[in-house]
């Protein structure tokens, strides 16, 4: 790649945020389905760049009534060079509480250096910049150095079916040499990050049942079984206090990771009280025993409860025993671990637990395998250079907590090394309210990507 | 009282009907301030149907920017003769949740000889049917049998400050020779049922805050503390799953009833099963080992979790690890308990059992002494007598496990005797969806109060 492409880019900052806000004013919320039009219209927004830029074959590959599109687009005109196949997702999570937003979710707002908006880093700023990386080698020198496939899907908040049944069924479409994915974060600030693990998901609803309907507390109280409370209960049976999970056979797979890898964790800019005290503004760290932080995150399963939803919660006091409470409750996994195994061993506790009185019922909402790749082939090398030209600095490797079921699936599917560059910060507020991207990363993201296109053209 | 009364109350069975129709429109729901207008207009109501009646000094008595007003009237033309404090309540429950209602809360339906609406018996069918009484009374022979004082209040299920407030400050005004209260409920179908003791109240919302912020269950999952999961430990600290509440001191001052009272109890036509499976459409009875069912209900403590607020509840999965959850708590007490006392034992212990990591606070809504009234007085059996004429059937003696704590506050401020006699149904489903009155109780109360009235002027 010549300096064409880097000119383009340097010129056109103001250009890369109009359309960044324009793309994060759209409230694509997967999960709601009063957003279904929103959804659709993030779709063609995604559709309409990939055509700008000069791709072929761009459509939006549906998957049904209760699916959300792909978009698809290909510049395969390199013969000889690899393919990659870039991801990225245009849905965004929903944005309650909404009062604790400082500027309202989707009307984007730069303040300090950072654009807020609900989906600014996770994950259409990222997208984004993948898309203008792209965009940048083509307007500046007229071609890529490399083939090109975008695969941008729309449900990654909900659980990503509809991407999972596409990457099985057509394979052939998808092929490649391997798979970019930009929808993680950087260690540290100015700290350029490869993330070589994730930790997979099951995330469950747990419904109780006690009475047929909602008993009045004063004239049932003392005979009725409270779903409340058993819901309590089978929490506290599920993990303990002291972080330990209660499921049996739930650890049965886990592994320490290597004392290289360990090794490197130790040598990573961490502040355990920053993190504590700064990062999540908590009084302490909860969690095992023996296991160091970075451990617990990356490389130790969890369970986690988001919400219990039913009885009373509106203002005042009503005395209501409710008939049914229902936890949202999810676990992560460690690569070692099968999904499909861990839901039967948590729905077969569940059972074992339910108290007296209560019927139980688990519901699925969604699962994906943990996933490490190794960091010893060009594609991640690559990788690591081009962040490194681009921030000046070392690249530095690490595991992530959260979930990315897609990297585990083109791993499996398209048998390809799947490399995880990411311009997130750790204090982006992903998932929460006042989630921000930082805007020199997103400027320097494009330029990343632009310089990995190069390198692998070489 | 002649016949022409009762002539009165045969003849005007739709007017009834017609009139606690308009009044069960009005969605007068003290706890939500947006009904603010709903409950001043059930207010004029009420005041209306005193003027209506030929009532004196009647007004509406105001407490201030966050008070519901009490509404006042009296006839006092029968000198020498008792004075009879006659309450009941026009505010209702919230009607949540909503789906769940057959005909919409503040629709009233009739079905099966009973009418649906949110307050058909809780409380406003038993407030007007006092009224009625008196007003056939009044129209059918021109006069009362005896005195008669209306204190009828809007913040029953909010906790009653405004009427606390004002029985403490107006005892003169109030004064009589005994309190009626008509919100409560026959132990059976066909069986006239006073009311002798009812459990006191504590309802609490307890706070947790875990990290500064909402976090990413991913990225912080396995070292941030969940608010959720310190909630759920909380209320299994609070009390067991054998149905024990473990807040140290609690239960030093219950006693057990009098073996009377007991063998009582054991005499009442209760079917433990139908109980179980008609009634509250359960399939187990829980709470702790030892004392009977009745007993659990109206003689000893009870802790209950009527929601928790806070994280995600909506549809799909949202993986975060919320900041807040606030759990509502309450416990009923029985007659020695204090509930001054309780409040402090309990906030001790949850400061004790607050997880590391977590920040507690706790929020005291409203509180309530329960009572217990002695059987053997003239306003007690006059009130059985006048019950058993109407129905035909020997009066019976319970307890409540609910809490008026009104009649606790009568009794100690005024020095009266208070008489509970209630016309609701085991099945009415108060504060639950769908709530109903029996309509031949509604009718048979007016007339009981009326047989009452006239027992009294004897």
């Amino acid at each position: 790649m010549g300096t064409s492409a880097f000119e383009y880019y340097k010129a056109n900052h103001d250009q890369f945020l109009t359309g960044l806000t324009d793309l994060l004013k759209i409230p694509s919320i997967s999960t709601l389905p009063e957003h279904k039009p929103d959804i659709r219209r993030a779709a063609e927004f995604i559709a309409g760049e990939l055509r700008g830029m000069g791709f072929d074959g761009v459509e939006l590959i549906e998957g049904g009534e209760d699916r959300h599109p792909l978009v698809y687009g290909e510049w395969m005109k390199a013969p000889g060079k690899p393919t990659l196949l870039i991801y990225g997702h245009y849905d965004v999570q929903p944005p309650d509480p909404l009062d604790e937003w400082k500027s309202p979710p989707f009307e984007p707002d730069v303040r300090d250096q950072n654009i807020y908006a609900r989906g600014a880093v996770d994950d259409k700023g990222q997208t984004y910049l993948l898309m203008k990386a792209v965009e940048g080698c083509l307007k500046g020198e007229g071609q890529l150095p490399i083939n090109v496939k975008f695969l941008i899907e729309g449900e990654e908040e909900m659980g990503g079916e509809h991407i999972e049944a596409y990457v099985r069924q057509a394979p052939d479409r998808l092929k490649c040499s391997a798979a970019l994915i930009c929808d993680t974060e950087m260690f540290a600030p100015e700290l350029p990050t490869l993330t070589t693990g994730l930790r997979g998901l099951v995330y469950t609803e747990l419904e109780a049942r006690g009475a047929g309907h909602d008993l009045h507390s004063g004239m049932y109280g003392g005979a009725a079984p409270n779903p409340f409370q058993a819901v309590a209960e089978m929490i506290v049976n599920l993990k303990g206090p002291n972080g330990k999970i209660r499921i049996p056979g739930f650890y049965k797979r886990v592994t320490k990771p290597s004392a290289k890898e360990l090794a490197a964790w130790k040598r990573l800019p961490f502040n355990e009280k920053n993190f504590m005290k700064k990062e999540m503004e908590a009084t302490a760290l909860v969690g095992e025993k023996g296991p160091s932080v970075l451990q617990r995150l990356w490389a130790r399963p969890t369970l986690e409860v988001h919400g219990i939803r039913g009885g009373f919660t509106g203002e005042g006091a009503k005395t209501v025993i409710p008939a049914v409470a229902t936890a949202k409750i999810s676990m992560r996994l460690v690569p070692e671990m099968d999904p499909k195994e861990v839901i039967k061993q948590y729905t077969a506790y569940v059972k074992k637990i339910t108290p007296k009185g209560i019927a139980t019922k688990v519901r699925v909402l969604s699962q994906a395998p943990a996933s490490v790749v190794s960091t010893e082939n060009r594609f991640i090398e690559a990788a690591a250079e081009a962040m490194e030209q681009v921030f000046k600095k070392k690249t530095v490797y690490m595991r992530s907590g959260g979930s990315i079921p897609i990297a585990g699936l083109f791993h499996e599917i398209l048998g390809v090394p799947v490399v995880m560059m990411g311009f997130g910060l750790p204090d982006d507020n992903l998932h929460a309210p006042n989630e921000k991207f930082y805007l020199p990363n997103f400027y320097r993201g494009i330029e990343a990507v632009g310089k990995y296109l190069a390198l692998l053209g070489q």
